[in-house]
């Protein structure tokens, strides 16, 4: 085919530049706007190639939405050997970073959460799992007792951070020193309300 | 027609009545699952007649999700006369027994954020800045400055009680009593961990 001798790609690398194009369209429309035609386009390959690899528009959403939900967790991923608060710290300043770096991909990726799609949702919600996970993760290894409210309040809380980055990282010029810090303060003071029964 | 002579009721009542029986359809099943057929059998009414009100599916939820919306607000709705925080308590307990009293409604609220409908997202969307806007007058009548941040931090806030309440108030048998207390801790701690810089 034309496009394989141009540019000389083994298919599971071709189908990666494919996602990883789709994702650069979050930047500036929504992932609803994402259509096969566009982004053949955008390539410069065929439509029949397209839905050779990703079978419809929505298999191809649900590609682009993995991608950009693994490319949040892979840049704000947990430094290890940092202590608990350092760590968090550095967690969330990469956060609101990405966030302003990439603020249509974490809008998509949020907004997902609004998918009409189950398979879309379920991607967005396992991002939430996994940075409530890391967030639990800080609050146990500080000695705070591992109970079902302690769980429950730092999964809301990454609800809560969603909205703030949103509100905060994309629509002000607010320092993003100063979206951190107010990140690292509510995420203590909620955990801090739980209590410290075990229940 | 047959119906009318059934139930004698006022076109606008009739109306109402059709909306008031989907709303009651999501005790058991998401909004997604409502179908014009399947409340033209509960009402014992024509399809005919539901096109006629309705238009479509799409307007069926439209207006279900609407008449579902203004229920929450309605039951929730801030007592004036009490101080600040007492009536803060007073709604968050109204607030938690409708949870727990209309699950399938308050589920279908906060998921109807996920709807593919731009218009049920909206309808959806109102109630949360109502909620935001109740729980905003509670803390700037304490004397919170009205900073960018305060306003960020309670519509975030929000978010983090409709998970709290999908995960406290739906899916455990905790204390409707402790979701209070712990929704009031919490609103508060991240009240004060805005600071009091004015922004």
């Amino acid at each position: 085919m034309d496009q394989d001798r141009r540019t000389r790609l083994a298919p599971d690398e071709r189908r990666r530049q494919l996602v990883a194009l789709g994702v650069a369209t979050l930047v500036d429309e929504p992932l609803e706007a994402l259509t096969i035609e566009q982004l053949a386009k955008l390539a410069g390959v065929s439509r029949g190639l397209l839905f050779y690899y990703f079978g419809s528009k929505q298999g191809l959403h649900r590609e682009v939405v993995l991608a950009a939900r693994d490319g949040m967790l892979n840049a704000t991923r947990p430094v290890d050997d940092l202590a608990p608060l350092d760590r968090l710290h550095s967690t969330l300043t990469r956060t609101v970073q990405f966030v302003r770096d990439h603020s249509g991909t974490f809008y998509s990726l949020v907004r997902g959460a609004a998918s009409g799609d189950p398979e879309v949702r379920e991607v967005v919600e396992q991002a939430r799992v996994e940075q409530a996970d890391r967030v639990i993760a800080v609050f146990l290894e500080l000695g705070m007792p591992d109970t079902q409210m302690l769980r429950i309040a730092l999964r809301s809380w990454v609800a809560f951070a969603e909205e703030a980055l949103i509100e905060g990282a994309l629509t002000t010029a607010m320092a993003s020193e100063q979206i951190v810090e107010f990140l690292e303060r509510s995420v203590r003071a909620v955990a801090a309300s739980v209590g410290t029964e075990s229940d």
